[in-house]
């Protein structure tokens, strides 16, 4: 049987190496025939690199794409963005059969009704802890503990070797929201054998282990309790068991909670379909923010990144069509700064502080713990799982390498493997075997772009040093036939002894082209190269920066 | 004879509710006609900014050029960036007096002579400590410990009370260099009688006081003593007490220094000029770099905040040309990641790891320590001076308020100001009485621009979604007499179907054109704008996205 099925194989078009953008691939056969699991169809945030007109940052699927008839399904672990944000954009592309746990498929289904000619997916729901097949792959959830609700560990068993592909995951005993890590199945799985784990690196550099959800719900509840006005708290959206807390805290407080923004919304509905929020309070829309004397309200708010459009920041600017705060109230960031989002985020805590708000932060209270296992964690669930090799993924260079460490540590082989990858997990011991293309796709408005197109290089180009166009009208004889037309964006006004740069640039465009022997005018090409390098120099000689210039020749 | 001088003004030009780019002005005299002192022209680093082509911001000087006639001087605190970098651009619009100690008029000196076409400035060099008149203002210096050797408190005697402008300082009762904070000097001053206190917020969100200059001094011994293989220091490269803390314990640990980066370099040079590197060993040029064994070397290198030019970052990407590293080394960065410089950090650190690279930081030893006035150093700082009134300056929003709320804890009144606000400080109470132009100003190329311009919001439109330029020579008729001209600029090749989105545009161009009646085709700009319109939707039907687009319409 194992000889027939040939080999099991791993590679990683995402995640590994970078944050965000989660998607690997597992396949079973030989390197003629491999057929394909997709495990989680992740984006990256384009915000924090300098990708101007830029939003979303997707794995490159072509290798999929071109190996589409045997991919046997697409598992998505959970619903947060870096794990299943860009199946709307790239699942129409791969159209194989989608599986995913109750609240993650709602979640998926909610974020298609929002977002306009986003496609229906079809998504086959499997049970929490459940084992199923997808085509020859056999697979066991594991239920974890993460920041949003479903959050699920995978057992592969393979005639091969068994893998667990570990997903987002941390311990926390007493999580406010669904059950703890399932610990006893991780260690009957580790006395069963695991051949590979595959592991969450994230937070591989901190030592200890995190606090737990329920010790950031007590300092929510003291902080929502104690304050003298008005609460606003700002989360990530998918966050449920922190929503949960904020709840609970403004019932003890007798406070009533309500909703700000269309992401907190929605999950906060999903939530509530799936089960998640039983037992607790209705909340209310904005439009009875106003009318709530200030302590008896508490806002639930996104925005906790800075994002400039979202509710936090509108309020910070004061500019929220129907809510305001004003001093003496408090905001409480639960949440972490996402690195890249410093800048933004002091603006919105600026903003507020000119109102006379109160900020709280984790960096003085503890309201936010991370979603991923620390040291300590980690050292629990390799001692558990007992893997033979532990292949870090999800973390930067540093993350995986300290992962790592830990492994060896405890005695695991570890390898180390970049996107594109194609790693061959068994039989026998984990060696990278082949590479597959990995890259990257940019969503650019509704077209998915190459990372390699020149588009983006040359929006970078003219954001640094705008552009000059040209345009000449000249006969067949190579004469002017009209006076040159000239536009520049982006470039000063003026030199610095005031001249306006337009006539600079329009004098260059005449000194150029006058002197030009007949025979060169009557070459478009070479006429349009001259003055291009004639404008640019001109320009240049008082800017000290050459600018982007187009040239038109018609001829009449 | 404090009736005829009028008043005692002050106003911040700059540094008040942001980071960087610190001017201040004080003036003396009344309404009509006042004399002015500026205190440090700062720059502001614009890399963290959505900035696009802008290196530097400056605070806008025109109230001071239109006043340049009654500026008494200038004086630098201390040559730090954000309170002396704008001199050499500055400068030539007033040409007034400058005063600095020593070191910060080497410094200048040193950057002058490292920039091609920078002024000569001339400076007034003034003792440590000293009493000295500028104009009409009786200035004397306090010394203080800081980041950098000789930074200045200023006290201002003046008949409407007398002042205390901290600048830029922290207590640290053992500096590896140059004198602790003048404690005597400044309770002497309070028992004299302190009217306001101007001061440095940036820290006062944190608790305690920071460690000296001499624990990070510790750690880093520790950690280049205990080095198996090389070891690269980074840090700013002003911090001559880091530098000469990292000397001594290359000393003791038989290793040779390296020094890698011009910045590095200059300051080096300075500090010996001026014998604050008195008794340190000699240090060696990169060429040496190769020659040394891994355990007798130690790099002192610039690019602590992931400058991407920066000798770390070359040697982070492998690119350096004469220092590499490699596996078992160990890089310390001897620093903290300014806000903003996250990522370009993490992507050092992450080229580094790939390399097997060891990565110290300040999150797990003490490599670092801020050189501004924490909690408990503050409460130093007012019970010594006992000022009546404290005006927090040098800080964001959130930083101010918890200076006041602190002051005000203490018995001291306190006034919130901003940028441009005019201040009296005396006679009476300090309370604002006007408003002075205060803005931005962006040094583009070798151009400054004002921020109002539409320059670099241009450059970020051409950003966001490229240019198309298109270009028509017509007859007076109206008649299209040559082939439309079209080029596309960061936009994408094609739509989702496949097209060239050059044919989208160009066929907008001529099925616009076609259908305009003869009356219109006659007035070239309502062509211009009707093509401009046309192309604009046809290409935002297919990218959703409307790009810019600029029309010649050359009449023949």
């Amino acid at each position: 049987m194992a000889g027939q099925q040939g080999e099991l194989v791993f590679a990683p078009l995402g995640g590994v190496g970078e944050i965000g953008m989660n998607l690997a691939i597992y396949g079973l056969g030989d390197a003629r025939r491999r057929t394909w699991l997709i495990v989680d169809v992740g984006v990256a945030f384009a915000q924090e690199e300098n990708l101007p007109g830029i939003d979303l940052v997707f794995p490159d699927i072509s290798y999929l794409i071109e190996q589409k008839r045997n991919i046997a399904g697409i598992i998505l672990t959970h619903a947060h963005e870096d794990h299943y944000g860009a199946m709307l954009d790239l699942w129409p592309k791969l159209q194989a059969p989608v599986y995913a746990t109750p609240f993650t498929a709602a979640l998926l289904d909610a974020k298609r009704r929002g977002e306009y000619g986003a496609p229906e997916i079809p998504v086959n729901v499997i049970e929490l802890g459940s084992r199923f097949n997808i085509g020859p792959f056999d697979i066991e959830l594991v239920s974890v503990a993460h920041s949003i609700p479903e959050s699920n560990s995978l057992i592969l068993r393979t005639p091969h070797g068994n893998v667990l592909h570990t997903g987002d995951w941390k311990l926390d005993p007493t999580p406010v929201l669904g059950p703890p890590t399932d610990e006893a199945k991780l260690r009957a799985f580790g006395a069963e054998g695991c051949h590979v784990l595959i592991g969450d690196s994230t937070n591989a550099v901190r030592e200890g282990r995190s606090p737990s959800e329920s010790d950031v719900a007590k300092t929510l509840t003291e902080l929502i309790v104690q304050a003298p006005r008005r609460v606003a708290v700002t989360t990530f959206a998918s966050n449920v068991a922190r929503i949960k807390a904020v709840a609970d805290a403004a019932r003890l407080a007798e406070r009533e909670i309500v909703v700000v923004g269309r992401a907190m919304e929605r999950v906060i509905g999903v939530a509530r379909e799936t089960g998640y929020l039983k037992g607790v309070q209705p909340f209310h829309g904005m439009d009875i923010y106003g009318h709530l004397p200030p302590d008896k309200v508490v806002a639930l708010c996104t925005g906790s990144q800075g994002e400039p459009r979202a509710a936090l920041a509108r309020m910070a600017a004061d500019e929220h069509p129907e809510v305001a705060l004003s001093k003496g109230d408090r905001v409480i960031f639960s949440s972490r700064p996402i690195p890249g989002n410093e800048k933004a985020i002091g603006r919105v805590i600026n903003g507020l502080i000119e109102q006379g708000v109160e900020i709280i932060t984790d960096r003085t209270h503890l309201v936010h713990v991370s979603g991923h296992p620390r040291q300590a964690e980690l050292e629990d669930m390799i001692g558990w799982v007992k893997p033979r090799t532990v292949i870090p993924v999800h973390g930067e260079s540093l993350h995986l390498s300290e992962h790592a460490k830990l492994a060896r540590r405890l005695g695991s082989r570890t390898l180390k493997i970049s996107n594109g990858d194609l790693v061959r997990l068994g039989p026998g011991d984990p060696e990278i075997i082949d590479e597959v293309p990995a890259g990257r796709i940019y969503k650019d408005g509704v077209l998915l772009i190459a990372a390699e197109t020149r588009t983006v290089a040359d929006r970078k180009r003219l954001s640094f040093s705008g552009i000059i166009s040209v345009a000449l009208a000249v006969d067949e004889k190579g004469q002017l036939v009209a006076d040159p037309e000239i536009e520049l964006i982006g470039i000063p006004d003026n030199t610095a002894e005031g001249a306006p740069m337009e006539n600079v640039a329009y004098n260059a465009v005449v000194e150029t082209f006058d002197p030009l022997p007949r025979q060169r005018r009557r070459d478009p090409d070479s006429v349009a190269e001259a003055i291009r390098r004639g404008v640019r120099a001109a320009v240049a000689q008082h800017w000290r920066k050459k600018p982007n210039v187009t040239v038109h020749i018609l001829v009449v």
